[in-house]
């Protein structure tokens, strides 16, 4: 090796070093900024107890939108606006009941709630037998004739041997999202669906459920009920195969209303053209206040411009954050700004959002090309002091999908995933069920892996 | 390649191959079996809930130790037994009273607790001013003039923006245990130290002090304050640096009483002389029920005896469960048995504590040297499908240390860390703080990695 080629190696060794080093030195300042100063506790703190639940198209959900948007514009952010859409409209209303029969008179009142977009049962509530079910198949093979004029009970279990809660998740929503359509078309009265749970408790969760094609006049109610009065109910059919199950709801569609998007941006000092999105969903259902699904996400993508801001970090792209709209029930907000984005010939490179729940993050699920997964993994190293350095390929999130094509990147927050279907969608998914230095770590991730795309690009 | 060295290849990729996948599958099942039949839960449930706190010396450790050894022998193991062992016996008394005195009949009322070990104060408390300080440093800075006759009040805050929640107890632990030694050797009448916790809440957090070498006759009281109570003495003393505190406690310290290890093994197959030992320890602070720290390494180390036997898996080498006694306030549990298996001269390889909370693991933490962990580094692969795979170099667990020679391998599971300070030694320790999975998932990793150790050696 000759002395130039020995000093070229110096001197891009030199390089390389010194830049890792000063990355490695914005990465610390993020952390240390969102541990002692962070800002996304407080706000959740609003956004959960002051607001409250925010089912699209509730008054809540506009004063969510109203706060999101005074906020944003609190930090001294570029630009900050909302894009109206709209988004469909259904009401829980006033009376949920479930109640177990086994003989006249004797009834015993188990915990449920109606699923999203389901109707109401008659005013004086539906009084039928009961057929369980654990998988679609076992629907089919009963056919019509054990069907017509029942609930049918679908009561299979997100299954516990799954390591990823998500997936468990996956293997199972089936019930909850499709159930009342495929029992209607064999004659059902309703549907009882075990709560997407794997822990055993009294709390029915709710969450979206569709009719599909079915015609109107063929559509069912659809209840949740909770792990432990599946399991009640389960072992009370075992002993009486003819007790009956009564159900009251007096939920409601309504017309689509309007609503908004919030969207904040700092724009980009080199390329401002290179749009950077980071967000999560501002709607979340109506029984808990939302602080898991999607408070946390909400406020983290916030704190992540507001990091950017308080270092005093002027990014080379325009990062923007997206406040979406009516993820739980119709997704209108990621499709309109998607379409937005797309009219108006934007060029996002990246979107990162985070709808895991504000838990402990372990790193980032992402959508990229081979090349690009590659320049990402080589950043994995600055991650693993901060434990959030498992970096893997899959689904990012559902706000972002509708920004897919072949050149963004999209990207998840992965945060651990053991807890999160405790609260999912049920009553106790609660401001105290937050961690403030989970909640803090995961804002801290997101802003590095931001600044790294912006930083480096793909 | 001629033929031969080929087919030699090919032989050993198929036996490499077929190796690993047999590993993984009995891995898979110790999972499997974890999640979907496992005992920690049940067992942890008691534990907690039908036996409750149990410092050393108490009765209710007695009842943990009966307790320990009837479940141990309902396993069937090959031997179960109990080392006998002298522990210290403190009792923290029926009076804890904190109060801030701002003039004349005007005082509020804060959270404290004794320090384990504390001396009590006089029959009708103590009264003074109170001095506050961050660091040992700030403390011999203000000297005696300033300290004597006063509270000393040590309130250095965990450091938020440390990333592992245990570096940062390490970090401000010593005002807990050495506070009033130091504080003593100046003429103060006591001290009242800010509850290692991480986040801001209304409960006292106990703990172990030492008075060292300290006179009989020189020691003073110590108490925990919550971190709220400190964060508002502190925002009292800046406006009025002349408020006294009043420290009522009526704890006390007796001779050692005797107590027990609870022991239990299956002995090898191939190799029955090298011993693998699993553990935790048995007792707890008294506040709470113990249920993060330690019930949970209790019931874990418990399960993975039980997952052998349940799966019918014979290990080549002796594995051994113990349940330690008195880690909280002397280690005496540890250090009988580390000397009793010296005495026998028994050859341990590889000891495993779970001591760090029942949160969701992430990997361990060995003490080892470099080929060693090379060859455990090479199991990583086996915990990535379980999330479990951080395999790092550190400090072990308490119980175990006193094995530390050069031969053995030391470990410790390494669950999340960042809510264990939200409960440990606090009133709120308590089951329903414990997740089912997570607590399942840290017994499964640790089964598993008994299990390589035991098949593969060192």
């Amino acid at each position: 090796m000759d002395f130039k080629i020995l000093f070229c190696v110096f001197l891009l060794s030199f390089t390389l070093y010194s830049q890792s080093t000063s990355q490695e030195q914005q990465i610390k300042l993020f952390y240390e900024q969102a541990l002692t100063e962070g800002k996304a506790y407080d706000w959740l703190d609003h956004l959960s107890n002051k607001i409250g639940g925010r089912l699209s198209g509730s008054l809540n959900a506009e004063r969510a939108v109203e706060w999101g948007k005074k906020e944003l514009e609190a930090l001294g952010l570029d630009r900050v606006y909302l894009q109206k859409l709209m988004v469909p409209k259904w009401v829980r209303g006033t009376f949920e009941y479930g109640s177990i029969i086994t003989g006249p008179g004797m009834s015993m009142n188990v915990p449920v709630c109606a699923l999203g977009g389901s109707i109401a049962t008659p005013a004086i509530g539906l009084r039928a037998g009961v057929v369980e079910v654990k998988t679609f198949e076992e629907l089919e093979a009963l056919g019509e004739e054990k069907v017509k004029g029942k609930f049918v009970f679908f009561n299979g279990p997100m299954p516990a041997n799954l390591i990823h809660a998500f997936d468990a998740y996956s293997q199972a929503v089936n019930q909850r999202s499709n159930g009342a359509a495929k029992a209607a078309r064999l004659g059902a009265l309703g549907v009882i669906v075990r709560s997407m749970n794997l822990r055993l408790d009294d709390l029915p969760h709710t969450g979206n459920m569709r009719y599909g094609n079915l015609p109107n006049n063929m559509r069912i109610p659809a209840a949740a009920i909770s792990t432990n009065g599946a399991q009640l109910l389960s072992s009370m059919l075992a002993l009486n195969k003819d007790l009956k199950f009564y159900l009251k709801l007096d939920c409601k569609n309504f017309p689509d209303v309007p609503s908004h998007n919030v969207i904040g941006e700092i724009k980009g000092s080199e390329y401002p053209d290179e749009i950077i999105v980071v967000g999560g969903h501002l709607d979340s259902w109506d029984l808990g206040d939302g602080a898991h699904d999607d408070g946390a996400g909400i406020v983290q993508s916030m704190e992540v411009l507001r990091l950017f801001k308080k270092i005093n970090y002027r990014p080379k792209r325009t990062i923007r954050v997206v406040l979406y709209m009516n993820e739980e029930n119709g997704l209108r907000g990621g499709t309109a700004y998607a379409n937005e984005a797309k009219k108006n010939k934007e060029q996002h490179i990246f979107a990162l959002e985070s709808d895991a729940g504000g838990f402990t993050p372990r790193g980032f699920i992402f959508e990229a090309n081979k090349q690009q997964f590659e320049k990402i993994e080589s950043w994995e190293p600055y991650f693993e002091p901060y434990l959030a350095d498992r970096f893997e390929l899959g689904g990012s999130g559902a706000d972002i999908g509708p920004l897919r094509n072949d050149e963004i990147v999209l990207s998840g927050l992965r945060p651990d995933s053991q807890r999160y279907f405790d609260y999912h969608h049920a009553a106790n998914d609660t401001f105290d069920a937050i961690n403030k230095r989970e909640l803090e770590l995961g804002a801290a991730a997101m802003t590095s892996l931001v600044y790294l795309v912006d930083f480096f690009g793909f």
